[in-house]
């Protein structure tokens, strides 16, 4: 747990630094190239990884295949930040917890004088900074817990539906990825089951992404609160309390994985080291299964940032992604389209 | 966790006491009324429950009902134990913790003289009340954890497969309800998404109901051990831990509901007060729910037993069901069968 916290609280002052540089203009995505109807790919350039993702599926669906697996064994897995989504300057959830205080402080005078709240609500990012790992706790928790499920939901989804990303300036549901969007299609297409496998906040995801990915929450798994049944006098709620029940990240992949949906994925799509335990759990089945993981190169339509990143750091799973010949997708050449046309 | 094993120990007492009490004969099923194909539960006699089930099912099945349910919202949850199959004279879950330890003893010739494996090994039963709650609690951990998962998994298969249940004399796995069964066909025609969850071991059911009941594991939800990731040298395994980590029972199944599922179920059958949380729950859905409580009282062909019972007592939830007026499947008038014909 604490290193959770700790990784938290690297993020975010990386993070509040770089949201203060200016921002970087977005460049319309290339979207010159006709898109096939027959492909089912079309966002994705001609090359390995492409080929290699479809000469995979056509393989273990072909009955006739020594490779093939039955379709109640097709479970494909996929981390989300920076798999589906951007994560840049920092976890948009993060950008949730800062602006729920804002939303909140009007029920919250005393926040005015009282830190962690005071440095957010004066945009004061040094000082919030300085508030060190307490400081962001009680920031999460005070704008994670205290609701029920369903406020909390309404909370996020009113959110969405307004907040603004720093640099890119749109809602961060236009920031998922294209091609990602068409993978997920294309599995589905062939019968495999997908699911989200997140570090985020379970409840947070499924408040908006099932829309957008096309996955239903019961196939939406990540970090949890612990919570609290309350019959309250026939009108029953699940209240959210104040502490981290599970951390749905590196080793607790795979477990939460095994927990919940008791079966190994054969294809699993990641983009950090925190995705690495799931992709070497995948890599260990004994139907042939697929690692993917997207390397963000790409810094002009996306961020470019591996090894050293403290967002998203992709340095363990690298070297083994090279060793092992996993699919290494490659944002800046492989993608035609970083994110969904406008 | 207290309550739980204090619950269990009970159990295991009162078991070994109705276990060596004579055999009641089991008649056989009444089939003789024939089964019309058109009809989707053929086990059940026309009465309240099944018309009750029918009616249900025809109108949130309806586009044209204001009572129209979306089939992603179609969620139906099931307890296990005395529920979709007996639990009498105790879980048949702490039969195979019992076997286990026979199985094992080989491997442990310390166990001769310690208890509390001693007494199982002596068939000593009122040993082996003696030993109290610590005794039992070493025999579950003993014989549920410390393996893999895929381990364990092969345990239970070989189990279910030879052990034979002490007074009906058949393998555990044909004392489903066949009532039942043809419930969760039909609530599945209809585009029920069924899943199970239970107070019993999850992996202990994923091994071998899933073709039973035609239920995925991954929609399978039950008490969970403490499990480890180890990368094993390129070979991953996750190893059960002597730890449980949640117990899905009670309050923790609409818990366990929100956590794995985020859906409120529309469609929940019990047996038992550890159910009565769940159904509270289902109930108070803003769709038209269904809550169907199993009252068992039929002591010639199954068990009778309900508010007085150590095993799936069933008081508070008799009450609110009488009083909410919740289906109670009276399982001896309401099915013509109780377990599927041989």
């Amino acid at each position: 747990m604490k290193k959770i916290q700790h990784l938290v609280l690297v993020s975010l002052v990386i993070g509040l630094i770089v949201s203060c540089t200016p921002s970087v203009n977005v460049k319309p995505d290339d979207v010159s190239t006709p898109i096939q109807t027959k492909d089912p790919l079309p966002s994705w350039n001609e090359g390995e990884s492409k080929s290699n993702v479809l000469a995979y599926v056509t393989d273990v669906t072909d009955k006739n295949s020594p490779n093939f697996i039955p379709i109640s064994d097709r479970i494909a897995t996929f981390d989300n930040d920076g798999t589906l989504w951007s994560e840049q300057p920092f976890y948009f959830q993060l950008f949730f917890a800062i602006d729920r205080v804002k939303a909140m402080a009007s029920e919250h005078p005393e926040w005015k004088d009282t830190q962690p709240f005071k440095a957010v609500l004066d945009n004061d990012m040094e000082s919030l900074a300085k508030q060190g790992e307490h400081g962001l706790i009680q920031l999460v928790m005070t704008t994670h817990s205290g609701s029920t499920q369903k406020e909390f939901e309404t909370e996020v989804k009113e959110w969405i539906a307004t907040a603004k990303h720093p640099s890119k300036n749109v809602g961060y549901d236009k920031l998922v990825y294209q091609p990602m969007l068409e993978l997920l299609d294309y599995l589905r297409a062939n019968n495999f089951k997908t699911y989200i496998v997140s570090g985020g906040g379970v409840d947070f995801m499924r408040a908006f992404v099932s829309e957008i990915y096309g996955i239903p929450s019961e196939q939406i798994i990540g970090t949890r609160m612990k919570t609290e049944f309350d019959y309250n006098n026939g009108n029953p709620v699940i209240k959210r309390l104040p502490a981290i029940d599970f951390v749905d990240d590196k080793e607790g992949k795979p477990l939460n994985i095994q927990k919940i949906i008791g079966k190994k994925p054969v294809f699993a799509g990641g983009n950090s080291d925190g995705d690495l335990q799931m992709m070497q759990w995948t890599a260990s089945n004994t139907h042939k299964s697929f690692m993917l993981y997207v390397h963000h190169t790409d810094s002009v339509r996306e961020w470019a940032y591996d090894r050293d990143s403290h967002i998203g750091r992709f340095d363990k799973g690298l070297d083994q992604a090279i060793q092992d010949g996993w699919t290494l997708v490659d944002m800046k050449n492989d993608w035609k389209v970083v994110y969904p046309p406008r």
